[in-house]
């Protein structure tokens, strides 16, 4: 068992901001300043491809769920993004990458098997993150947990849920089929996953397949129009009341 | 023009509710019972195939839209509907229903045509009710007019939005494309758009033409495992949520 290693601490906003690491691996975690002690429910969150846990995509969406519903939220570096270093392999991806962004050649295949080898890594990373916040007395072990990640997100998010009996709802998407539709197949809690509609990385068959493959019983699909990066603002507000819902908490305010 | 014959008037838990009559087209209007004579958007709703102004999907929506956001919300018994008589031309296509529902054949030839039938009749009583709900100083010609319905109401509403300028944000959903589609084309104005995963009804690939065929900007689909009349409760929310932000007001409780 690894334990949570707090490094730093700060307040703000009526948030609490706790830097950690678990097992070497830095993270954040965020609750409500008021009410340290009353145990409230929890959600895992994982950052996009190039980013990392204080990216603001990880911080506003914590915002709306600390300040929204108390909740408390946590993210992690994945590996080879924010504070933790690149292997060799990283590199050699990110090069691939961008070279085929430069040839206008298709990203998709090579952002589907780099995010598929650092899910391998990063999934027990989380279940060891959740076996330690568990431990913390304001979390437990007995309250409702979710996870929330799109992009690479989602990447690390679907093999991670599929094998975490503990979560009991997620917010999944933007993502392409290939390694991931086996995995979704596994998943049967309710989960809202989004999709947009001239995404131009993944077409519009892949996204639609990738949801179709959850066995979730509820299961909600949230399409906008607009391209890759242009995920509508709102679509956070719907994650928080999402999650809000299946927790059984009221969502006082959106920040 | 038509004048509004306000013919029975209540109120109960802040909503007010006058029953009228517009060119003979029997209505509801539902308007806060407080503030009466501030101006508030509107919002015109269309039932559902088989139902009524009054059934409780529409008083249910209504209730959201005026004690959550304020807003005055009309709806009208659509031809064959309600209080409304049956035609010779109405007995034999509910017939043709019935017997293709009794012999397990496909019902969607005889909605589609039968609906097509209707909305033929109810866009211009819709904008004729338009006309006379401007003229009420607690409405007036200024402010924002939303279109919300589902079902029946989307294949009246497709035809009245595409036709009616005044009309700026509209939530639509499950119905096939055969004629709506080329009328969905003319439409530009933000869209949200409901449709149910597992319709034994309307084919995924029909639900998903329909929505693709919107011009609109700015649009969201809404997709929920489930058949066709499992449409969550919490889309009714979300469409609350999608008029509010459109119109430029908080929704201050979902009651």
């Amino acid at each position: 068992m690894q334990f949570l290693q707090f490094t730093a601490e700060s307040s703000s906003n009526g948030i609490r901001e706790r830097d950690f690491t678990v097992g070497g691996v830095p993270g954040v975690l965020w609750s409500p300043a008021a009410d340290a002690a009353d145990r409230a429910p929890l959600v895992l969150m994982a950052h996009g491809g190039g980013n990392h846990k204080k990216h603001p995509a990880m911080s506003g969406r914590a915002r709306l769920l600390v300040a929204g519903c108390g909740f408390h939220v946590a993210v992690l570096d994945a590996p080879g993004h924010g504070d933790r270093p690149r292997t060799a392999h990283d590199e050699s991806e990110i090069a691939a990458l961008f070279a085929a962004r430069a040839a206008g050649e298709p990203e998709g295949p090579i952002v589907v098997r780099y995010n598929d080898h650092l899910a391998e890594l990063a999934v027990p990373e989380y279940r060891a993150l959740l076996d330690a916040l568990q431990e913390l007395p304001e979390i437990g072990a007995d309250g409702p947990v979710g996870f929330w990640g799109i992009n690479m997100g989602t990447a690390i998010g679907i093999p991670f849920v599929a094998v975490e009996p503990r979560i009991s709802a997620a917010v999944f998407g933007q993502h392409w089929p290939d390694v991931l539709a086996e995995k979704a197949k596994q998943i049967t809690i309710p989960i809202e996953f989004d999709l947009q509609w001239d995404d131009e990385h993944i077409s519009r068959e892949e996204g639609l397949a990738l949801f179709d493959a959850f066995a979730s019983k509820e299961k909600s699909l949230h399409v906008n129009s607009g391209k890759h990066k242009e995920l509508p603002r709102f679509e956070a507000d719907s994650a928080v009341r999402f999650f809000a819902r299946h927790f059984g908490r009221a969502v006082t305010s959106l920040v």
